[in-house]
């Protein structure tokens, strides 16, 4: 079996050929910073592996994946912005490294560098891949502003929940799988197949994330254990404890609690209640429906076994963060 | 002779007829708001001319002209944040009238917007239209890091101002009469021709702009008379006159003199230099050369002398901001 280093190889190996322009250097500079911070790239690797395992090489599917890696940066550029952050794999972000204005402008124009590696195909292929592009991109946006949105609103549903973290995080996985099936000339079926698979994985990715952050293990989870709660973060979780909640974790829930207790005894209360109402159990139960849902729409793809195993191979591994 | 007043009314129909989604609305309220400030929408104007000249239906080269009329306001609200410009024809911009967050991200969904509206062309022309708008989108982006660049720098040649303007103001003119050649399946030395002409024509609208800015008639100009001397910015009748200073000038001219004048004082001080320099006379020279320069190209455009004297008639318009 192929294995996810294989496609990061390739791909560290793309990304450090890139041509960048110089100058100006302060439109360019910030592009070749942010994509030297590494990562997993884990949606350019989709795309490859996508490619790979409906039969085409590999190479022909080296732009769509630079395609989508270099939006998901800008959309990192931008987003890290709008969310005033200070830090992005452990390096300062662009706006903090140069700033604001800066940010805006190299995100803007990394979005545009996106679309230019579509040009590397012919044109019935280089409109499928903008047009699909173009959908995904708007979809992320959308996904955005809701999540800005539900910070300031009382009522957000669970089902608002699910589609504010499909468009801001599951289908742009989704779109670097069917960028790949459209490199290989994949069927129209197999196609969408492959977008539900990486669409209700990328949500059970995300639910997954909302659940380490509570209960996830602080050694491998990467980032402070609890960062939601203390930034009263509206996640699965919360939401659906708010759901089950009694008058009196309700109260607790919604009230600003940073006031009256410390970091610690506040993760320590919310999480107490997210185990009271059930949320902990709910949301494992979110997580494993959607990576079903994943593995059925998986089945239907027309791919070897083999080949079907690797890919809930990557699934598994994507929800147990072995990836 | 078709009026330019003939392609706006088209364009302010087609503009007021754009399904943009209302839901999330602080994403997409904020399009709505700076397409409806109106303007004279040259650019999409050159785009439905262009493609009339060379006898193509003016309504085949309407999705063309709208992703060239939505990338010039995204590029508007942007543009506006990092300039901190409180207003945009006299209504609140953007980021005023809602915060840079949504400046930010209602400015990336418009750019692809604009993409979009190349889906609505076959393949082949989408590509070469999508190609085109790639490289002047990203010629844009770089003349506003160099507009930006040369705030704080002390030298600015000529020659790197007149690139400047070129690509943050010159090529997009170029571009939006391209796509219309484009559209009507001009030759290749066709488009590149009216490419050349809307190039040099939009190099002289600047380079008149900036002139107005100092010589203009307060009444028809529309902005205040000096508000560039104000800012101290770097225009061509700046740097010519630097060129040509006297010490005593240079002194004057390089030091922010704005604490010991008033505005007008300094407005009239720097004015005097202008003339004194023959920075104003150079300045109508180069208009000039760049007029007949886009005239020149012209002449070699495969079209009839009744339709070259309309895009003239049109250049010396602009020329005199009659249009």
């Amino acid at each position: 079996m192929t294995s996810i280093k294989f496609y990061q190889d390739i791909l560290e190996q793309e990304i450090s050929k890139l041509k960048i322009p110089e100058y100006p250097s302060h439109l360019y500079q910030p592009i070749k910073y942010i994509l030297s911070l590494g990562g997993k790239r884990l949606r350019p690797v989709l795309t490859l592996m996508t490619c790979d395992i409906f039969n085409k090489e590999v190479s022909k599917a080296i732009p769509a994946a630079l395609a989508v890696e270099l939006f998901h940066n800008f959309s990192l550029i931008h987003d890290d912005i709008m969310d005033e952050a200070p830090l992005r794999r452990g390096k300062q972000t662009v706006h903090e490294k140069w700033n604001v204005n800066t940010g805006i402008l190299s995100g803007d124009a990394m979005l545009i560098l996106a679309y230019q590696f579509f040009e590397k195909y012919e044109p019935e292929t280089f409109r499928r891949l903008a047009i699909l592009f173009s959908k995904t991109a708007l979809e992320v946006c959308e996904g955005q502003q809701l999540d800005m949105d539900f910070e300031t609103q009382d009522q957000v549903t669970l089902e608002a929940y699910i589609h504010m973290i499909t468009f801001k995080t599951a289908v742009l996985l989704a779109a670097a799988m069917k960028m790949g099936a459209i490199v290989a000339n994949a069927s129209a079926a197999d196609q969408d197949n492959i977008y539900e698979f990486g669409k209700n994985l990328g949500i059970a990715f995300q639910l997954q994330d909302d659940y380490l952050d509570v209960f996830g293990n602080p050694e491998t989870f990467g980032k402070q254990i609890g960062g939601d709660i203390i930034e009263n973060k509206k996640t699965y979780l919360f939401l659906k404890a708010l759901k089950n909640a009694t008058d009196k974790q309700k109260i607790i829930l919604q009230k600003n609690i940073s006031k009256n207790y410390s970091a610690e005894e506040k993760i320590q209360t919310i999480t107490n209640i997210y185990k009271e109402t059930g949320a902990d159990k709910a949301t494992l139960d979110a997580i494993n429906n959607y990576t079903n849902l994943a593995f059925t729409t998986l089945d239907k793809v027309g791919i070897t076994d083999e080949k079907k195993k690797m890919l809930k191979e990557l699934g598994k591994g994507l929800m147990q963060r072995a990836v």
